[in-house]
């Protein structure tokens, strides 16, 4: 019987997700690989003592055990970050130790450093975890979707995010309120910055358009607005038209380029990602040959994750066993075909959009409004004027048919200026349709 | 370059599907695999010519020409029914040939001897495209969720059944009327038995069954119920109570034994299930691991399907390539750790349960009925009463709390046999609650 050594690097949430999962699966992934996998060693500089179900695995606080002990074969980097996971990392592929990781902020800013070590040590590495927690997405792309050009991507990846916009959404309560309750509910951080300024997002959206495209796709080529100036009322808004606010990750294939933005999206209620709440993920894939598919499930959270790394060590163990190391490239291309992308610049995005305008309630105000709107060519599908008291700051809501974000920028700008206008215009961009 | 040479038998609409998808993503899939996929052959009884796409693919009546061609390294079978796919797979296999099929029919009657007879050779048998269509459902539960106790199977797996009931919904329509609009429109086959009483999906629940559990389901061992006789006024009840009525594949791994049925249900109208329309399915499963996850898409169709048999195309390819034939066990668990299903007799059910009495208005109905319920332990979660017309028979309609089959079985006959009762009781079970 094959062993394969597996070595943690990092036993928090998602350490001990691992751990718990080789534990508890370890009979039935026997019965079905024919291999055992034995979790060999856990390295974390703050952990005392391992849980008395880990006694026969070595504790120790120094990473470099697991990185030159020669008889673990996989190495699995669950720490996050930048450093020392990068380091971590590099050092693993340069023992000739495969790796896994759910560190999507590294490999959405250092990916292309580690795939090339990687392949230049004819290597793999694992990355199933970092995006949509428990669900294969990484294997549904790579694999499953093997035969399609990738249309577009639109995803739900932040549980977090999701979880505030659907608070505020069910219960008309403002963000910073429903963040402060899920900071105490734990499914927010104490630093909530990359998971409500759509950070987080853009980096799983990273490297799932690297594996779509096969382009090295990196963060910096992601436009990103967050979900903190969501206000109740936009919501509200969003409800009249039959929308839903959600941030999204979107990119569109255009062929000579592609879409790379994150940004609370206006989507119609009877689109599956609008049903999507909680914190629960979901990601749609436009495939030539397949058309749509979702897929929806736990993005974070220790089993869940758990499960996704776990499936990435045995999908490496069953290519040490096998002995074809890197049968599917890491990045779904092979190295040799993954160039450089063509970012379609923001200005030149085509959506429909709306615009929430806090104007005074004069006469002719409307009309003001629409003709800098139709000087700049947007075109209005519906418009809802709310509140009558004459002199008193109203809002005027439009939704707009389909228009270039330049366009939309100017005529803002120049909305922004009139004497009438007393607050900035709200721009919330709606899901292009299909 | 290594070359991989395939054989399609079969030119209907999933093998036009194969043979363009193989030709649309060649390079795509070059670039992806390092491997060269060849269509060399097309075997059909009834196509005179091919298109001019294939002018260099050798088109034969005799689909000996492709079980015999020692350049053929993967025969896919896409005639589907029993004989002759049966003879030509074995055909295969025992040319040492590796085999992909969309055939559920087949795999859920006859797929353990398939199996054996794979396994016996070395060859691989790929069966993505029997469930789900383009969704890459198999390889989600095969791979994705290796290191997961599946809980639960819970499936929209028939689009044509799907389609008929959201437009019973939608529209108010009869069934009768909508198949009828269905086969005109090409959504339903001019024999539309198997896809509206439910046989197509427990064709497909029996795949799953035996890949998420590893025992050998067959068709024979699944409770089957179609749709032909829902009502729309039993669709406006579901409504009433927060329901959708939907055709699913349900099976609950209780440990000692597995539920295996496929009938009308009751779905709660927020559930992620509930809101799969139209011609598309839906599947989702509950690991102990991952929790919930959903994989929704296009369960059929020329290219979808195309999209999920060229998936396994290339998994091939890439184990012929790299020398790792069944790397992954065609039935997910390694063929000695396969057993038979111990199946969860369907008198012993329990669920929550929708009736539908039919009964004269008369002083005393409601507790003579309600009687009856509590003789057999049924607790009621509410009633709707209908109509007020005294003599005039009513729908008198009852949620229930979870309840077993057998007692709900012989409650009703007990209510059925009462004088006032006017026409037989309708059951529809109602989705368990999470």
């Amino acid at each position: 019987m094959k062993e394969i050594h597996v070595g943690i690097i990092g036993f928090g949430t998602v350490g001990k997700g691992l751990a718990y999962t080789l534990l508890n699966q370890k009979e039935r992934l026997l019965q079905k690989t024919g291999v055992s996998f034995v979790l060999t060693t856990i390295a974390d500089i703050a952990v005392q003592t391992l849980p008395e179900e880990f006694s026969d695995v070595k504790l120790t606080r120094n990473a470099g055990d697991i990185l030159t002990d020669p008889n673990i074969d996989i190495v699995v980097e669950l720490i996050g970050g930048m450093e020392p996971a990068k380091r971590f990392i590099l050092g693993a592929i340069a023992s000739g130790k495969h790796v896994v990781t759910a560190n999507k902020a590294l490999l959405s800013v250092h990916g292309r450093e580690i795939f090339r070590a990687a392949a230049e040590k004819n290597v793999e590495v694992g990355f199933e975890a970092s995006v949509g927690g428990g669900i294969p997405v990484i294997k549904a792309l790579k694999e499953g979707l093997v035969a399609n050009r990738i249309n577009y991507i639109e995803g739900i990846l932040n549980g977090t995010a999701n979880y505030i916009l659907s608070q505020m959404t069910d219960h008309g309560t403002p963000f910073a309120e429903v963040l402060q309750e899920a900071q105490r509910l734990g499914y927010a951080e104490a630093d909530p910055t990359y998971d409500i300024e759509g950070i987080d997002t853009a980096h799983k959206l990273a490297i799932l358009m690297t594996i779509a495209y096969g382009k090295n796709v990196q963060l910096t080529d992601i436009t990103v607005e967050g979900i903190s100036k969501i206000e109740p009322i936009d919501i509200r808004f969003a409800k009249k038209f039959g929308f839903r606010i959600k941030l999204l990750a979107i990119s569109r294939n255009h062929g000579d380029s592609v879409e790379a933005r994150v940004h609370p999206t206006m989507v119609p209620e009877n689109h599956m990602l609008a049903t999507i709440n909680g914190a629960y993920n979901g990601i749609q894939f436009q495939g030539d040959t397949v058309g749509d598919v979702l897929l929806y499930g736990q993005g974070a959270g220790m089993m869940p994750t758990g499960s996704a790394v776990a499936a990435d060590v045995v999908d490496i163990g069953r290519n040490i066993a096998g002995g074809c190391i890197n049968r599917v490239p890491a990045l779904s291309f092979r190295p040799e075909h993954i160039g450089d992308p063509a970012i379609t610049p923001m200005q030149h995005l085509i959506c429909p959009y709306y615009f929430r305008v806090t104007a005074l309630d004069r006469p002719g105000v409307l009309s003001m409004i629409t003709g800098i709107l139709g000087k700049y060519g947007i075109s209005i599908q519906s418009v809802i004027q709310d509140g009558r008291d004459i002199e008193e700051p109203v809002f005027i809501v439009f939704r707009t048919h389909l228009a270039e974000e330049d366009a939309v920028v100017k005529a803002i700008t120049e909305i922004d200026a009139l004497p009438i206008c007393s607050a900035p215009t709200v721009k919330i961009r709606i899901l292009n349709p299909e």
